[in-house]
């Protein structure tokens, strides 16, 4: 039997700004997954329809097959702009809580699809914070390796990095960072760009990499925005070659967040990274680099996160 | 004898990115003033014709009036960008290092031009730095109050914002702040901007303001990154309404520069802030937020510094 013809018990959605990825579920493995580009900012046709044509295009022939299949999904769908908005359950919360406030929407065609709530940290004596997405993958985290419930510190480096600090087996307390937003924004919209080259150099110079990272960890507080000038007078004083400057932001940025994240996490906890594996890759480089060398790097645990929720919400029993 | 027809001495340049102020000056005071939005980024032509035509259209009936008039111009005129590049001066910098290191540029219907290079600060213990223009304003600044030559801390709040310490009226260190341009980027191009309403308020929410104060002063090492996505989540958790979110934002990023700059700045040395009246309110109302109430706001002193660089020149002999 090809993994094609197995018969599947779920069908997990992760459905996010830019994308939208589709797995069917046997026994909390992957059977079968596709990619559509439809995340909820780049729908085939606007509102609600938009939402039920993606789905219809990503899963349609599966629930065709198996019309009975349950149907479950997380991220940017469930926001105020998605397609039904599942409001923010609060920290801290497992995996039981999202499950017990998921909303469901009809899809259209079959089934409704459950979708899982984010997470707010609405603590008076701290800035507020949200996620929507990372939870399901903390969840599936867990569910993979149980002996971390009790106590660990998940980062999910990315656009919006989170820090999420886990205590028997629920989200306590997380941070978020804007790193990958800032690099990006910076590069393109301010005046950090116009000395770096059109095309990016193919590799990294690690060199200015790690006077990022350095800036960073030698920084005082307030520096931040004295810091990354030099993205730009590094390369006036020919002290960097252009194409290196952008790697100078990159260590820098990365450096704030894992300076400020390792300073939230408890000394012995265990540190797991969940992400693109070249950008966790980063990640471990720039730890190791700032004297904490042990972590451990897993890949997409979403689809078992969707498992885990579709479990606690009793669709599988 | 009016203003308009005393026999000025000098004719003054301040001219930047988006826009070029003219100044006619006798005694170090001045005697006539003209605007144009005409800044190096908004020549009526491209190249060289379009900074002759700038130039001619401000002052052009001026020298047919004074044709032996002496002229001087200082900031991004002399940029690599600029009319002709003026090459940064090495700090420690002071009026008479300026004056030498002009460079000089034909106008292209009567007297040359005198255009004042920027400083480098170019030390390998820590990050380079550049200013041009500001270091005529100090110029300006230190002719019109001698005493503060001695020691004093030079604030300019901008765009980008410079910290400029001075030692026996030389410029002996400085750092860049990029707070005017982060405040501006991120709000029009990062996700920070999307929950702000179309049309600013009218007034500043100053518990808004001060709340952004207060996390700066209280931050860790890094965390910056983290402390900017508050612009949203403050509003996502309704602790702040949305049109107060961008002052949450302002204060952040304004107090990030007052601790840092502050912490440069030795104790007891006199603080002095140049610059647009309202944005230099904005910063006395934050030092004294933070526990420094002392300082002195000047206004516009590049007049006064073009002056100064004149006569160094020996312009005005």
């Amino acid at each position: 039997m090809t993994s094609s013809t197995a018969t599947p018990q779920l069908l997990a959605l992760d459905w996010g700004t830019s994308s939208l990825r589709a797995f069917l579920l046997r026994d909390g493995q992957i059977i079968d997954t596709r990619y559509s580009p439809h995340g909820i900012q780049h729908l085939p046709e606007a509102g609600i329809a938009g939402f039920e044509a993606a789905f219809r295009q990503i899963a349609g022939d599966w629930l065709e097959r198996w019309p009975q299949l349950p149907v479950v999904a997380c991220g940017m769908v469930g926001s105020a702009q998605g397609w039904r908005e599942a409001p923010y359950v609060r920290c801290p919360a497992n995996v039981q809580a999202l499950a017990s406030q998921s909303v469901t929407v009809p899809s259209g065609f079959g089934p409704d699809i459950l979708i899982a709530p984010g997470v707010l940290l609405d603590d008076p004596d701290q800035l507020p914070d949200v996620m929507r997405g990372e939870e399901i993958q903390i969840a599936g985290a867990l569910l993979q390796n149980p002996h971390w419930a009790k106590r660990c510190c998940i980062v999910l480096p990315g656009t919006h990095s989170k820090w999420v600090q886990i205590e028997n087996g629920r989200i306590v307390n997380f941070a978020t960072y804007m790193t990958g937003e800032l690099f990006a924004v910076l590069k393109k919209h301010s005046i950090l760009g116009r000395l770096l080259p059109e095309t990016p150099p193919a590799s990294t110079n690690n060199e200015a990499f790690e006077l990022g990272l350095a800036s960073a960890r030698d920084s005082s507080p307030g520096d931040f925005p004295h810091q990354i000038f030099a993205t730009r007078t590094l390369g006036l004083a020919g002290r960097l070659p252009h194409g290196a400057l952008a790697d100078y932001l990159s260590g820098l940025l990365i450096g704030y967040e894992l300076i400020s994240g390792l300073a939230q996490a408890q000394e012995e906890t265990p540190l797991i990274l969940i992400g693109d594996p070249a950008l966790c890759q980063r990640y471990v480089q720039s730890l190791t680099y700032l004297g904490k060398p042990n972590c451990t790097v897993l890949d997409n645990t979403a689809p078992a996160g969707l498992w885990d929720l579709a479990t606690a919400a009793g669709l599988l029993a």
